[in-house]
């Protein structure tokens, strides 16, 4: 039986991870991989510097912190997840393990536009997070998919940094709101309502053009960087029965990252639509960590958390 | 005129600085030292290994980023904040600078025993948080001062981890709530109602003993820590005029570190008496900046930001 499974190795599960052996607790953090969507660099046409993504600096101090603790760390799939009686069940393919206590930080997908061998562009001109990349793109003409609020402040963002906009939007969404408007009117935006995105070409290891069609209509515009926002999809088939969502299906937690239930910890972009920072989700690992650790302490000694931090 | 002016250079006023240069904010930092708090490791008599503090590879890393800024990092003393037709005037001794928002993260300072040479015993078994140092005393012996919700949990924690706690309660404080009265039963804990402390012992770089007092009574406790837990008071004196504070002082934030001052934010231990993890304050540095450069953006675009984040 572990204290606590932290399930997620991104930014927020290693500050979760990390918290946790600082206190000394009997923890486990079962991953597909360690540094989560933090790895997501990109590469642009003849950019000279490479891409520093903020924070990353801090991912892997907190690596090259865990990594003398390897063996509490286990590259598995997270296949179900369950309480009974006071003890969390996690499901991996070969076995299950038992903990009092549960930090989900799963993270979120990207939707992606489903061109075939889409993976191969990422990185190289390809992204799925605007605000981490804007600040590379400065001079260049670039190319944003979708038409949501968060696409539509992507684009406002992006008027700081690149020559130019091409926004392709697949439906209307929020191009009638106030913001919607203003960005239709910019001289650096080029609107295509309606399109979709057909191809993206690359060479030498970097996109240099799209093909977006409506109907008949085939248009090539060349682009060093291309923006999805089509939304952001939480990981969360885990907990899906066990806790409340709001309505785009993030977890709902309290200022203390507590998810509606007791003993499961839920952290990073898996919980809001406002993330994607990684500094920011290294701080709401740690802060889940810290509410669990309160939660084990309580336990340890037979009292309610409410009793033990009624500051 | 500034984009943004950052108070404080602890692990909050780094991690917002980190994101404000990435997002090229002309902005400055203002700060009478970097690290804050988190420089304030500890060592105890016999200690072979010197205590790690979670985190603190993190803010070496923002720092080591920071210093290809140095220009933009200014050590000096605030003394004074006020806002004018929509901008911020921050006041130093020898300047005023201005600027359109204003992050403040001025961290809290412990109220101390009062002790002459009080600062000689500190990183040398005298402290002033619990929860940051109670993984270095596995096995010693300790002493608390405080009879605070917080210096309780504080001991609640330490039965973890010491050997023995004397707890000097000055006044009776939450002595009576449900974990006073759980501590007071507790084996391992003996507590000196009405007690102060008359003296600190030290030698060899390293606190051996305490000294308390209750009127003509003197008892000498030999401890290898001493925990003054008396609370925190937040450094809000720039900013008591122009935003709402909670019933201790500490800055109220929303979810978004925005103060009640619209351009104003805040993040870090001046925020709240929970925080006290560097990890949790850089996320709030970096959530601060996130809503500054949301303002800051809004204002470029002629646009509320409500319009500009209508997600």
């Amino acid at each position: 039986m572990y204290d606590l499974i932290v399930i997620g190795g991104g930014p927020a599960g290693l500050a979760a991870m990390t918290y946790a052996l600082a206190k000394r607790l009997d923890v486990l953090l079962i991953g597909t991989g360690l540094s989560g969507r933090a790895g997501d660099r990109q590469h642009y046409a003849g950019q000279s510097m490479p891409e520093e993504l903020v924070g990353e600096a801090a991912v892997l101090s907190l690596q090259r912190h865990l990594a003398a603790s390897s063996e509490r760390i286990h590259t598995d799939t997270v296949l179900g997840l369950f309480k009974r009686d006071d003890v969390f069940g996690v499901q991996t393919e070969d076995t299950v393990r038992h903990a009092h206590a549960v930090i989900v930080a799963t993270g979120v997908k990207p939707r992606m536009l489903g061109l075939p061998h889409e993976w191969q562009y990422v990185g190289i001109g390809l992204g799925y997070s605007i605000t981490t990349h804007a600040q590379a793109v400065i001079g260049r003409d670039v190319a944003v998919i979708g038409s949501n609020a968060q696409a539509l402040r992507g684009v406002a963002e992006l008027l700081q940094t690149a020559r130019s906009i091409t926004l392709i939007a697949p439906d209307p969404g929020q191009l009638g709101s106030v913001l919607g408007q203003r960005l239709q009117m910019h001289p650096k935006v080029q609107l295509l309502e309606g399109y979709h995105i057909q191809e993206i070409e690359a060479s030498g290891g970097a996109v240099h053009a799209i093909v977006v069609a409506q109907r008949d209509e085939v248009q090539r515009i060349p682009v060093a960087a291309v923006f999805v926002d089509l939304g952001l999809v939480p990981n969360t088939q885990l907990v899906r029965h066990l806790v409340q969502m709001d309505t785009q299906g993030f977890i709902i937690v309290d200022a203390q990252n507590r998810t509606s239930l007791p003993g499961l910890f839920a952290a990073g972009d898996v919980t809001s639509a406002l993330g994607e920072q990684i500094l920011i989700a290294i701080g709401e690992g740690a802060r889940a960590a810290v509410s669990a650790y309160d939660y084990i302490l309580a336990q340890r000694l037979r009292l309610s958390v409410a009793t033990l931090c009624a500051t």
